[in-house]
């Protein structure tokens, strides 16, 4: 199993993972998906402000970063083994079967996450890297998100 | 509706009302079960090293009081008007009924998480402020959480 190494940024966050391993798949799933939902909804600000869409507020801004930049590790011990079934998914099981592949693009992700608090600060920066996150994410689901969930 | 004015800590997060209040009710019952669903996740590896289940490490407990303290006012907005339905809930609808209560008992536990990230540092200090933090999430779940879902 590739992801057995599958550290990612959730290791540094300091969750222990031999605490996450005691916890059933269908619960590790819910809390993958309840983590992506709380990071969308952030990002989703995010965008909307780069869009033009709702007005440029540097604090909304930076505490929506500081948010987006918080989940966007989490997840990674979440999809561990064992964990591809046990609950309805949109997880493909490309996930598990090309873990390499995954790896890279969800370390993509974190990366361009990393950056985002910084560039929250300012209007045309926060734009520019609001639009390469969100290349980094449609990057991994593409790939590795089914468009409707299996059981 | 009392409701009307509770902007808890959220506001103070950032997160604009205007976007949310744009978001459909069953997204807005999603959202905070994800965020309530992190925070729990991240509270229990506190609780169980307070209760001596897991060693204690005074990186992941830092790691863990801060998702705990960002998650802790972002459910707020989500409880607002119109969202007392629209998707499986255990909200019990004195949220809405008794929404003053449900505020007071709220911020009770915002204001003890907020105590979590200072009290990580110390083994004895973080297991104290466990023990605060889980008496006010109990508060407001046995007056305002149901045992089962409702639709």
């Amino acid at each position: 199993m590739k992801l057995k190494n599958l550290t990612f940024a959730v290791v540094a966050m300091g969750v222990a993972s031999g605490v996450l391993a005691q916890v059933k798949p269908e619960d590790q799933i819910r809390y993958r998906q309840s983590v992506m939902n709380v990071m969308g909804r952030s990002f989703g600000a995010l965008n909307a402000m780069a869009k033009g869409e709702a007005p440029y507020n540097k604090d909304a801004a930076a505490k929506n970063a500081a948010i987006v930049e918080m989940m966007s590790g989490l997840p990674a011990p979440a999809f561990g083994p064992g964990t591809d079934k046990g609950a309805p998914t949109k997880a493909d099981m490309k996930v598990w079967s090309e873990g390499e592949k995954f790896k890279t693009a969800y370390e993509k992700m974190v990366g361009e996450v990393k950056k985002l608090p910084a560039a929250a600060g300012d209007e045309a920066t926060l734009k520019a890297q609001v639009g390469e996150v969100g290349k980094a994410c449609k990057g991994c689901h593409d790939d590795f998100r089914l468009k409707e969930a299996r059981n």
